[in-house]
Formats: structure tokens, C-alpha cells, sequence
């Protein structure tokens, strides 16, 4: 038996995955670790699958509510969604097979803003939670849970549990003790400032503390976390990463940043890495990223001695970098800070740093509205994840992406975005391989020909014959042609690219 | 000349309109006080017309760019409207004319969130401010300023500015000194937390303080505020005021509310005031608003001991309420506080104390996509204001509607919203007179029977057939059928209904 439970009563625990599931009920409310493919419980969720899939062999009933931090991993959120075990899923998710499950209306999805699932699980909005399923790096003689490579909505799923299994996973390196900052933000109606000034500031403790007469189960684990390889960067991602650092310099020269005053917020991705490969080669210095994940570029900028801290709840590395975490967890964690979800995506703590957000998109409009989350309105792809969180309080906002997918057939600029999760009041600035549209201090109609401008040269002389149509409109703030606004995405749907129109 | 301006310099700087709007050039960025009719300047806006027409009558250009608090006045925005004074004008608008004159691509209008205006000021987004226009009740010996009516981002506008021309109007009570409490969050990189921890705490001074070199010329008005009257709530009004309450005391049911603790944010209209109206008879106590202005129900609850305290930045009263307020400040001072814009709808703030925000709109969709602020998609009615600042940070977000208007032509509650304001991801519970739709927890296809209960009897089975057209989407997170999703907008724009549709 592991070293890592040095708890004598929660040593007593450790059984095997079945054997836990045993407390896991049809119906059942579960607030599970794990955030984009880290702290995940590695077991537990096949052994629900499995549990599920013989109740569902006998003609029974099993299905379990799931609640996480944010996407998991294929043997988490793929297992249970292939063994229909799964009837509605929160927060954040992006497995192929739960998408598919999600789309097909074979389970339920709401995807709520980051920094809102923990406080609404806390309100009791989905109702009560049952068991709590957290992995953790190591359980101290206290019985206090050191966190393992991340922290997200622990907290509150611990403390809302009726029930606590954990998963003790010794994969994960027990260097990473002491760079979880865990402070629980107080509930309603005794909250109080967040005492966070600046990016690295420490508040709290290297451990999470329970109600241990709560646990029910500890099952030891050696699986590793979801790692996605790491991609070199293609030629669209390296222009669309030179267009963001054009745009930085724009804010230098402009009086807005200084070279040693970038805070970053990053969504996860080939651009964002492309976009810190070439802040590895910028005159910016003491970056700091107060962001949801660490990646693999911010362990590069940290090694250069360009980047001095990054806030974040959890890691998205790949195995190469995973594994060099897991060696030298202890130089990393004098350089990282892992926060809850509440704190990591705070609207107080962000709008008080004055950071620049980035965060990729499936579609913009000639407005700037800006659809995140739904290809043609109705297919979910991954969620909202915490970008409404650091776009709505960011000193800038930016999103990128670039300006088509599949082979042209789809264009990243549309008249009207078919979902709508972040409005014209909120992005700022847009940036394809073509350039970046800064939106700021601009009425609509301003906005359209920087919109049209970093749209795919293929797309915008449809772009802009829409525009004329919409000039007609005797209404013009936005205006609009509401009898032919999706005929983007009707021929995608009906002839396979955007750009085929009925002749 | 009045004894209002205890400073000696500036009283040397006293002149006429006409004298000050001569500061006033063609080109020029003008940040002026002013939020929903109240604390506007009432003097200057008309100089400045007179002078646009006079330039306009020789030929010549003269236009300027307008950034207030929020909505002023006939008198302020109605008249440089009309002048075709303005060639930019940001956050909140409300004026007829105005409007009119935004629609018809007349003049440029940006709809900022109005926690973000004043910031976006200091960042530079809106370029250089020449001149800021503020009214204030009074100047002291030092040379501070004694807000009359109402903050917005006064302080923002008078720090930015080149230069300073001040209204001292005497028709403001003296006794509003000390209503205001002036607090100056620091300018990035040294934001600090907001030291708020109760509706009622005041963190700062009395008073504005400038630097009185950049004053250029005071001006002595005596005029009232722009005061709408007050209109009796109608029967539905009372219906959906009902149905709020009954969303309250289900609060109250489910454990997450008590009679002693309700925080209200309220939009401005009748049906907030019919809400007021329902809590003076409610077992509510000890009622406390964190808002954005103080509206006559407010006052009612405060003489009725049910309200101790409200903070907001402004007034919105009555002209009978005014008066009331004018003769009684002194007293109203103990159970009000007048903060800048930038704390009154601050995230921070917001999210610290734990409100239920109650907003107006336009229309809702099946899923509970809210569009604040544009008819048919591209028509500005008045902008988004601060429902955005509250919303995303509300213990509980509601937009309150009646679910038809125009005799029936036009539905509150659509297939598709022709603009969106509020995503899927913020809005918790939509009200109309026929009861209210709680969406929280919700997957988006178990919103819809949700929204469908609470349309109008008329135009429930329009929306189930929309409904079931769109379950025929082979993507089905939120189903949708782009052909017709706009159909109800196309009716009313072509044949004056939005359920006339085509045979």
C-alpha cells in the first residue's frame, strides 16, 4: 500500500475501484475532478461504466449526473458517455464520444461559465451532490488532500458531498506539493475580498481540508494523466501568433503595456503555443499569465527566464512536458501557482490585473459577436470553459482563430455568429492569419470593414455583398438582412461549404 | 451670484453658456455628467447645439463626441441630437430623438457595459478627452466638488480631460452632501481590492476631488432633472410584479434566501416599481438595494422601514419623488449612497454581496438568449446599461418582460433573438406576466417547455412549432432551424406582426 495516505483511519479506506463504485447509486449526483485532461480520477469512471453497463444488461437504470471542473479524458467522460451512463454533464467537456452523445440527445449538457460552477453547485442549482470523486497527489497525517495537477471545483464538490471518494494516484510527482494555493473563497452571505494584488500572491494553504468521516473509499492509482502531443506549430498558427504580438507592440506603442507588464490569459491550443514561441523571442520580459491552464509554452518562457509566475487551476501539457513537470515539480512550483476554480477565473481578481485575454472560436460576425461553442447553432463542439470569465473582465479581450476550416468550407466571419456566447459589447479585437480588427471605441458599422479585412480573401466579397443588403435595413446600428443572415450556414449544412449558394 | 462656489479662483471663472461652449471645438471628445436624467449638465448642451447650428449655417463642421454616465435628457442628448452635434456617443442612451438619429446612420453609437465605460476612458479606447462638462450641487473652499444628483464616471471624465467646465446648479439640495461617497479605484497596474463588504459601507469622501488649473469656466443653472412622471403599474405590471415575488419566496422555500437578506438590483420602469410596490406588503425586511439608481419605490420602502439602505450612482424619480428628495435629503442621506459607476456596478462588488438582479428586455428565446437592446435586430432602442455588469455577477439573474407588446404584434418570447445581450450562459429565470421560467440547472432543450409557459397563449403553438422543426436538426445541444429562425422578425418588419405569417 502506498506511502502517499499517511492518514491512519483513511488508510484503513483503500479498496479496490469496484468496490467503490458500490456507493455510487442510479441518480446519483457526482462532483468529479478534473480540468482539461488533469486531476481526473484515472478508476472510478470505469468502474461506473462498467457498473452502468451490467445494471443496463439487466434491463436497470444507471445513470449518474456528473459535474467537473472542465473536460476530463477518454478513460473518464468516454468511458462513462459510451456506456450511456451519464444523464447530465457540467461544466466544460470536450471527449468525442460525449460530444457525440451530447448532439445526438442521448445525454445533457449545460455548459456554464467557469467561474459560475462551483458557486452554482453551491447554491444548490443542481441540487444535491451525492459523491464527490477527487484524485489527489498524496493525503496527509491530518487527513488533508494535497492536490495533484490540478484544483478546480474540489472544494466545493468536497464540502457538498454527502460522500468522498478518492483516488491517490502516484503518478503524480509529490514535488507538487506546496504549489496549490487553496483558499476558499467564504460563502454568502459572509463573502469578502479576494486579497489577491498580484499574480503570484499566495493566500492560503498547500492543502485542501475535509470532513474525512466523510470519506468512503480511497483508491490507489499510477495512471497517468491525458496528454495531448504536443503539435509544431503550422504556418496559419505561426501568422495568426505574429498578428497577436503585432498587436501587443501596438499596445506598447500606444502607452497601454510596457515590456514588463504583460499578464497573459491563454486558451489551449496549437496558436496559443505558437503565440508563446514567439513571446520566447520578444523584448517582453517578467511576463506573468494569470490563466486556466499551464501549457507547455509558459514551462518554456518560465526555463528562458521570461516568464516569473503563472496563476492557473490546473496543467495542459504534453507527455514530454508532463513528464519533465513530474521530474522537477519542485524548480517549477517556485514559478506556478495552482488556485481554485473560483479564484483562478475571478472576475474581481482579473479586472484588478489588467490582463489581455486570447481565446480561440468557432465564428465572429461583422459586429463582433462571437460564437465560441456551437457549429451552426445547434452542434455543441467543447463549451464556453472560462473565456466569458476573462473576456468580460480582461483590460483587452482578443479571439483568434483562423480564417477557415475544412479545406475553405467553412469561414471563420460570418454575417450573424449562430451561437452567441460572447456579444459586440464584449470582444475587443479579432485576429486571423490576415491581421487583427481592433474594435475598440468603434460603433458597429465602424467595425464591419476590420471585421471583412481578416476574413479569407475568398470570403469577403460574400461578406460584403451581405453588408449591402443589410444597408437597406432602415435600421442601422447593427444592420441587419434577417432573410438571408444564415445563408452561411444553411449551405454548410445543405451543400457542404459556405461559400456554395443555391444557383 | 450663489454662494455655491466657496472657492474664489473658480469663482472668477463664472460666465455664461453661451461664454463656456466657446472652450467647445469642432472635433472635440467630451466627457460629460449625466445618468438617467439625472446630474446631466443643463446648460451647456444647449450652448453647444446652438453653436453646431450656427457653424452648420455658415457651412462649416462642428461636431463632437459624447461620453456620459448613461442617459440624460431632452435638454442634454435631445438637444445636440437634434443640432447634429454628435458624431459618436457612448455608453446609454435613451433619447427620441437621439435615437433616431443612431438609426438612420446619423450618428454613431457604441453600447458599452456601463462597469466598463469609464474604464475603457482611462485605458484610451475612446482617445483623448478635450473637455469634461459636470454638474455638481456645490464647490467647496478647497475646491473639491459636492456631487448633485448622481457619479457615473465623473471622475473618470474630469481626471482624463484637458479641461473643466462645471454647472453649479441650485435647483440640487445642499443636503445631498455627504450622500455621495467618492472612492477612486487605482489605475492598472496598482489596482487594490474594493474594501465594500456591506450594501451601505463607505470607503471614501464626500466629495470630487480635481485639479482646478484644467477648470476653464463655471456656468450657474437652476433647472430640474429630467424627472419622468410616475405611471400607476397596469394589471399586467401587477402580474408579473406577483410572479417575481413568487420567484422570491421559492427563494426563500429552497433555502437560499431569507426574509431579512434579499439584496435587490432592479432595472428602472414600471414593473420594478410595481415589484416595490408588492414588497412593502411582503414579509421582506431589512431590504437593501446594490443598483444603479434609486427609483421612487425605493424611497416608499425606505419611509416604510423596509428598506435600511440602497447604494447606486444616480437618481431616477419622479418629479414628485425629487421634490421629496430635494426637501428631505438630509434624511434619505442616512439610507443612500451615491457611488461612482465604476463601484456601483462592479463585478467585484456585485458578485461579493450575493444580489438577485432583476432586468427589462426586449426579447427571450427558446433557450434564454436575452436581447437587451435591439428590435428586429438592428434597431437601438437604449443600450445594454449595466443589466451585463449585473447579470453575469448575481446570485440570481431575472429579465422581466410582459410577454407581448404593440396589442400582440410582437412577442417577448421568439424562436431566435435577433440580437443577444445575455447568452444561454446567463440568464436564470425569465418573467412574465404568465409566471416565470427558472432555467438554472437546465440543459437547453429542457428550457424550452420552460420558456414556452411563460409566451403569450397567442403564440405558444407558433413556438412548439418552431420547436419541433428544429428536433428535426441532426445537432441537438441546442436545436435550431436557421431557415426559419428569424420568421417571426421577418413578419413583424413586413407585415406589422410577428404572427402574420405568409400564406
Amino acid at each position: 500500500m502506498s506511502d502517499r495516505i499517511a492518514n491512519s483511519h483513511l488508510r484503513s479506506l483503500v479498496m479496490s475501484a469496484e468496490e467503490a463504485a458500490e456507493h455510487i447509486n442510479d441518480g446519483d449526483t457526482i462532483g468529479m475532478s478534473g480540468f482539461t485532461g488533469a486531476a481526473y480520477p484515472k478508476a472510478l469512471p470505469t468502474a461506473i461504466a462498467e457498473k452502468a453497463k451490467a445494471f443496463h444488461g439487466r434491463g436497470d437504470d444507471f445513470k449518474v449526473n456528473v459535474l467537473t471542473g472542465a473536460s476530463t479524458a477518454p478513460d473518464a467522460d468516454g468511458v462513462m458517455a459510451e456506456a450511456d451512463a451519464i444523464n447530465f454533464r457540467m461544466p466544460y467537456q470536450s471527449d468525442p464520444v460525449m460530444r457525440k452523445k451530447i448532439n445526438a440527445a442521448e445525454m445533457k449538457y449545460q455548459d456554464v461559465h467557469l467561474s459560475h460552477s462551483g458557486l452554482q453547485v453551491e447554491q444548490g442549482f443542481f441540487g444535491n451532490i451525492d459523491v464527490a470523486i477527487v484524485e489527489v497527489a498524496r493525503i496527509t497525517e491530518e487527513g488533508h488532500l494535497i492536490p495533484s495537477s490540478g484544483v478546480g471545483n474540489n472544494i466545493e464538490y468536497l464540502e457538498e458531498a454527502d460522500k468522498i471518494i478518492l483516488e491517490v494516484n502516484s503518478w503524480q510527482s509529490l514535488d507538487l506539493e506546496g504549489m496549490a494555493d487553496i483558499y476558499r473563497v467564504p460563502r454568502l452571505p459572509n463573502r469578502t475580498p479576494i486579497p489577491i494584488n498580484n499574480v503570484g500572491d499566495r493566500i492560503g494553504t498547500p492543502y485542501i481540508q475535509i470532513d474525512t468521516d466523510k470519506v468512503v473509499a480511497i483508491v490507489e492509482t499510477d495512471a497517468p494523466d491525458r496528454n495531448s502531443p504536443f503539435k509544431e506549430p503550422d504556418e496559419v498558427s505561426k501568422q495568426i501568433a505574429g498578428n497577436f504580438l503585432e498587436f501587443l507592440e501596438a499596445e506598447v506603442a500606444a502607452g497601454r503595456l510596457t515590456y514588463d507588464r504583460f499578464i497573459m490569459q491563454s486558451g489551449v491550443g496549437n496558436v496559443p503555443n505558437a503565440v508563446m514561441a514567439g513571446l520566447l523571442d520578444s523584448k517582453f520580459e517578467k511576463i506573468t499569465a494569470y490563466t486556466e491552464v499551464v501549457q507547455d509554452g509558459m514551462l518554456d518562457l518560465i526555463d528562458a527566464g521570461k516568464m516569473t509566475v503563472a496563476s492557473a487551476t490546473s496543467f495542459a501539457l504534453s507527455p514530454e512536458y508532463a513528464d519533465k513537470m513530474n521530474r522537477e515539480a519542485k524548480k517549477y512550483r517556485e514559478h506556478l501557482v495552482l488556485r481554485p476554480l473560483q479564484i483562478s477565473n475571478s472576475p474581481e481578481v482579473i479586472r484588478r490585473m489588467g490582463l489581455i485575454a486570447s481565446n480561440g472560436m468557432i465564428e465572429a460576425d461583422i459586429y463582433g459577436n462571437i460564437n465560441s461553442t456551437q457549429v451552426g447553432g445547434s452542434r455543441i463542439m467543447n463549451g464556453i470553459g472560462g473565456s466569458g470569465d476573462f473576456t468580460r473582465n480582461a483590460f483587452a479581450s482578443t479571439f483568434i482563430s483562423p480564417s477557415v476550416a475544412k479545406d475553405g468550407a467553412i469561414s471563420a466571419i460570418v454575417p450573424f455568429a449562430s451561437h452567441i456566447d460572447h456579444t459586440e459589447h464584449d470582444a475587443m479585437v479579432i485576429i486571423t492569419e490576415y491581421g487583427y480588427a481592433d474594435l475598440r471605441g468603434l460603433a458597429p458599422r465602424d467595425r464591419v470593414a476590420k471585421m471583412i479585412s481578416v476574413a479569407h480573401p475568398d470570403y469577403r466579397p460574400l461578406l460584403e455583398e451581405y453588408y449591402e443588403r443589410a444597408l437597406k435595413n432602415p435600421h442601422q446600428q447593427t444592420p441587419h438582412d434577417l432573410r438571408t443572415a444564415f445563408d452561411f450556414h444553411i449551405n454548410l449544412a445543405e451543400r457542404g461549404s459556405m461559400n456554395s449558394f443555391e444557383s
